[in-house]
């Protein structure tokens, strides 16, 4: 057997290959069940009743009228669900408790107040409409800045500023503050030949999933439960759930459907534990589906953001000091990514002296979630345009700049740990030797550069992998698929058995049947799942050679693997017949009984990954409407499983970035109501929007994986909004602090402009 | 952590405790989902076409009137389903192939011929009528006896006589000849004061189950599959219509619904490969239910069986010889139970010389299939009299010639290998010592006794279970429950970590998810999957400790578990708090990941089970009509994990085999079509018709479980044909020879008694 301990990183014959995707066919066909795709005998309809204010305290609430009609056959309010010890003690879990059922206050519009279930979707509405509420409407504050003013409306007394340096005990809407760096920043601003700082906002965006947010739940007459829902972590929701209503966890069962897109905004429940409670009260099984203009009213979309970057440079180009703020609005509840946009803002570089500290502000807004490298994407956008600046200054090319003062393994990151391998001066060098980077502009063009980094995560991963009779294999993991991760599944089992792509099915096992597995998030799924399979399979092949061993009746350490059969070695190479996984798999029955694999683990050693991208835009001088060229990607995979689904990650977050700088924010009026929910006035961007979208796809093995890979999903949104910026910049000679740049703030941004050509670099 | 050979006998804290079933609840509220409560989006509903002839060849079939009715999305035919090379080399699948879809020929009234799948359930049985079948009529049989004559009826001309000891070769209906014994009966039988030999037959019963048989198919159009259906075993339905329809076992994911009884009949599959293809030629999901007709059509009720059985023992009531000859039909396809059936006739007793021969006999009805304890029933029937009529001969208490002569641990049995610890004797003791066996009796009452005898088996299992964030536990087990096995397992699992019973949930994994698991059947559910359960808690105790060690950092042997936590132990002891298993599964993530146990084993050392059964019964000498007065069981289950359920698989055996003993068979007129398939006609016990019925559990510990456990379903149904067939013969005065003994029969039997009273005795 090979050692475990060792990265492979030649002689693949399945990873790295074009597999095909297991749940292609039927999601091309219209036959893959998601989330509103199933249903049960007797199943009642529910609808939930939302705020219509931005802030407001519930007086009263009378459901009786809703009760009484026909066919209503269950109403839930925030009494029915229990305040218990398990709820209150832990924070995060008593903010999703209130943000899923308003309790008291309502604190944004779309706020859910009540929910009912009945026999049919049209007399759920018709009772929606007879549920009283008495609101005594409050003042509210939409703005991130606004609400850390000292005479901001408050949203939670609880919040109390004595955990700020200074401060007194008071109630405010700043929920958290974090600080990373080392050095001395002032010392290093001093050696600086030049210094850029700036403000920069960004709108809040949706994750804008194609699939709403729907599920199916049972609680039975002994009180155990099951819920069908399209989720990014189904364990997750059934241990939220449980603590929510009260169950043990294993009295719960969540299987998790085919989900159409997620990008964090699924890492979350927002349904699930009403559809539980209202099953419970009506003691039937409750299918609930939000709509559209729900998903954008009450889901999770990202974090807006305010954001000040100092940073200083020599005149050759060597980063002396960076300095950053930044102001994240969480929403309703606190647990905006500020924290992470605080980590990854100046983790490209290689800084002697940096420092980031980020505030986590309560707003009358839906309570954000993740939204692909949460907190990231912003912070990248306005590091980046400020290091823009400063290459600028220094008359260099922006990629020569960042190739500078590129981070690589063996630095200390701005945050703090060192780097292992890392792999973003390949990237940067990959776009350099791009055909793309040499292609000559037009007027009213720019080409921008950015470069961006995510951690990706590790964390809790179960899996199992069982040999069929006929010698296929079956593999369950517990991280649902996202983004084709169950391709990369097969081909690592294959891959480590020497067995055939088409002879694994990997399904996305409930929770009943596999070990806990954290949420789908952080990029985690190939690399930890991948790194259990990988387990899996080895312990399967110690199995396999176990019992081909004791047919031959030699030592199973004289027994090897390869092309997928046992092969007698060492002293007895060629004295036996090899036996294939499927001679082995039929004798089972006679040698010990079903061969299987499993891997629980705790997965460390996710490597970062990096990406640098160049875009090359056009800006209507007109109108204002930016039209991107060209865009090249250069991202470091480690490893790619698939390289297409990776190509695939690549691109898809430079379409949501792109959509996020130029088009998406959530618009409010001064009621603080949300003005745009739907995708005809919250406009992502379509595929007439979008240019071919070039990649290139590096590799530098992550140490921490058996085959090198590291995640990919999330650092492709990350340079987008900054690169885009960029290339506005160059092409307008003006640089754009405010995001998204749609045509009126772009027009405004043109009309700004100093008459003299080149005044950005010299600034 | 404890020595896992030794046998645990006693301490129990949760096993053998009154638990509370799972399943319980959903059951009797109506909401849990059975074979045909599964929807699927665009599902279409089948029906299928069945022979009107007993024996036929089909000259031609044209669905083309049926295929063009609107609404109609698919027809299948024999022609659809693959004969590829797998099915053919293999007997019994080639077998099932047939069965589920004729080819050729019709074989049974009923027989398979078309299918139809359509958007509507009436469009389908519309189109049913519009399929064109040309039949040739052929000669039938459904008698075993005439079957084998030479001038029978021949159904298949592939089985031949040459297997058969002096016979030319030629077709015949004589599929199988099976011997048992040792010892030389002649020998025996010249020692022997008393002789008697005589002649049974038995009706074919059905195993009546109330959830006609029902699935859900889908086949997608990248060829893989799902199939939700009931079943003893939905591994089985997996290999199996994976094999049928060609396609990898991996490919094909099946899931077992609750099951509405099976006893055996469901252990084999009927309408799933039939689903399946239907929906593979729509590209839409399949549902296909059966209607009671159908199943007692086309379904496999157990064999109809003719027996001769001569014994002989001394005048002070030891049996010197004993030998038999069995001939049951296996229905339409070989695979009677004949073979079990002569090797479990004289399995009560201690020989030195026996013998027992069985024929396999196929006939123009359905091919049948196992029925609880598959072919013991009937061989126990007619041994079971013979023996009555010794010791009737001797003078002797039928329950102390038993004990005379009763099988013990060390003992060779009567087929060959020498059995462990049993526990028959404890079974005799126990009805003796028991009230009824006292109470003084009436006119035209008697008391019938009879032992009897199953292997019970173990085979392949795999069990997972999984610790929960809350220190509650998730067990996957591939059995489906038929008889409260989940509740058994819950307590096994929970006895072993030292937890509340409540705190433990078990689901039936589907075939994706967990390694392959043998059909539920030999009552080896609560055996084998308790046996494996036992070792993943086991396992799982190990990863505890381990995690307990290195949190206290001693070493992992110095750590003990018990009352549901880890403890330091040896030096250790009372160093560190114990860690209960919340805790260190709160701790989980930091400690190395998800906290699981694996089982996968071939379960050997399944004890055999005997048990005794005392009836008292009452004939009507009018009607004959027999009522069953009082009945007692006991029986040995090595250890009662669930002592109600354990009840009530003896008590459910004892109902059957009255019905069996007194009612229950398949009629069928003189061109071979069944007369009575429907609960109308073939009357099956209610509960009027049954006494209460007494349980004694005997506990002899089964040395191959580490509980001493025993399967116990399928004994109970051994001693009942022959325990009220002595009864009624006790009451009469003559022999009842035919079952059931229906009142015309036993009208016509007691019209054949000789004058003189006692005539039974020294017939």
């Amino acid at each position: 057997m090979s050692d475990d301990r060792t990265v492979k990183t030649e002689g693949f014959t399945v990873v790295g290959e074009h597999n095909l995707r297991p749940d292609g066919v039927d999601k091309v066909t219209g036959r893959a069940k998601f989330g509103a795709d199933m249903m049960a005998p007797g199943m009642l309809h529910a609808k939930i009743l939302r705020s219509p204010h931005a802030h407001a305290r519930i007086k009263r609430i009378d459901t009786s009228k809703a009760e009484a009609l026909e066919g209503v056959k269950a109403v839930v309010t925030s009494a029915d669900f229990p305040d218990n010890e398990n709820v209150l003690a832990d924070e995060e879990l008593r903010n999703v408790r209130y943000n899923i059922m308003a309790r008291e206050k309502v604190l944004y519009d779309g706020h859910s107040v009540a929910a009912v279930a009945a026999t049919d979707v049209r007399i759920a509405r018709r009772a929606l409409k007879l549920i009283e509420v008495e609101y005594e409407v409050l003042p509210h504050v939409v703005d991130v800045e606004l609400a850390m003013a000292a005479d901001a409306p408050i949203l939670h007394d609880h919040i109390r500023t004595d955990g700020l340096e200074g401060a007194e005990d008071k109630p405010t809407n700043i929920a958290g503050h974090f600080e990373f760096g080392h050095g001395d920043v002032e010392d290093g601003f001093a050696k600086a030949d030049y210094v850029v700082e700036r403000d920069f906002t960004t709108g809040a965006a949706h994750q804008g999933y194609i699939e709403p947010h729907a599920c199916l739940a049972n609680i039975s007459g002994d009180g155990s439960g099951e819920i069908w829902c399209c989720t990014q972590g189904h364990f997750m929701v059934r241990d939220v759930c449980a603590q929510l209503t009260g169950m043990d966890v294993s009295k719960l069962r969540v299987t998790a459907s085919e989900i159409g897109g997620g990008f964090g905004g699924k890492t979350t429940v927002f349904i699930e534990p009403v559809a539980l409670m209202l099953s419970r009260k009506a003691g039937r099984p409750v299918k609930l589906v939000m709509t559209r203009d729900e998903v954008f009213k009450a889901t999770g979309p990202t974090a807006s953001a305010a954001i000040r970057v100092k940073m200083g440079c020599t005149a050759d180009g060597r980063i002396t000091a960076a300095e950053a703020e930044l102001k994240y609005q969480g929403g309703a509840y606190p647990g905006s990514p500020v924290q992470m946009g605080a980590m990854t803002a100046f983790a490209c570089y290689k800084l002697d002296n940096v420092k980031a500290s980020g505030w986590d502000v309560v707003t009358n807004r839906p309570k954000q979630a993740a939204y692909r490298a949460p907190g990231a994407p912003m912070a990248a956008f306005a590091v980046e345009g400020v290091v823009d600046d400063l290459a600028n200054r220094c008359g260099m090319d922006p990629v020569d700049f960042r190739l500078k003062n590129a981070a690589k393994g063996g630095d200390r990151s701005a945050y703090g740990p060192v780097f292992k391998d890392i792999g973003l001066i390949e990237t940067l060098e990959a776009v350099k030797a791009h055909d793309n980077y040499a292609v000559p502009l037009g007027p009213n063009q720019g080409r921008g550069v950015s470069s961006g980094f995510w951690f990706n995560f590790g964390g809790q991963t179960a899996v199992s992998l069982n040999v069929n009779i006929d010698g296929t294999v079956a593999l369950s993991v517990g991280t649902p698929d996202i983004g084709g991760s169950r391709a990369s599944m097969c081909a690592m089992a294959a891959e480590e058995l020497e067995i055939p792509y088409a002879n694994v099915q990997t399904v996305i096992a409930d929770t009943a049947t596999l070990g806990y597995n954290d949420v789908t998030d952080g990029s985690r799924a190939t690399f930890a799942s991948g790194l259990a399979t990988i387990e899996a399979a080895r312990n399967a092949k110690n199995v396999l050679c176990r019992r081909a061993a004791a047919a031959w009746g030699i030592p199973e350490d004289a027994v090897t693997w390869k092309q997928g059969a046992a092969h007698p070695a060492g002293p007895n190479a060629g004295e036996f017949e090899p036996m294939s996984i499927r001679e082995l798999a039929q004798n089972a029955a006679a040698t010990g009984g079903p061969i299987a694999g499993h891997a629980e683990c705790s997965a460390d050693g996710a490597g970062p990954s990096f990406a640098t991208h160049v875009v090359d835009a056009e800006v209507d001088p007109g109108t204002g409407r930016i039209t991107v060229l060209r865009y090249l990607i250069a991202q470091d995979a480690g490893k790619a499983v698939s390289p297409s689904y990776v190509e695939g990650q690549m691109q898809g977050g430079a379409a949501q970035g792109i959509g996020w700088a130029i088009n998406e924010e959530y618009i409010y009026n001064d009621k603080g109501l949300l003005e745009n929910a739907g995708f005809l006035d919250y406009r992502v961007p379509v595929a007439s929007d979008l240019p071919k979208i070039d990649t290139v796809i590096v590799e530098v093995p992550n140490p921490g994986h058996p085959y090198g890979v590291r995640g990919v999903g999330e650092t492709s949104i990350v340079p987008p909004l900054g690169a885009i910026a960029n290339a506005v910049a160059a092409a307008v000679g003006v640089r754009p602090q405010e995001l998204p740049m749609s045509p009126p703030r772009l027009l405004a941004l043109l009309n700004s402009r100093p008459t003299e050509p080149g005044a950005l670099a010299a600034e």
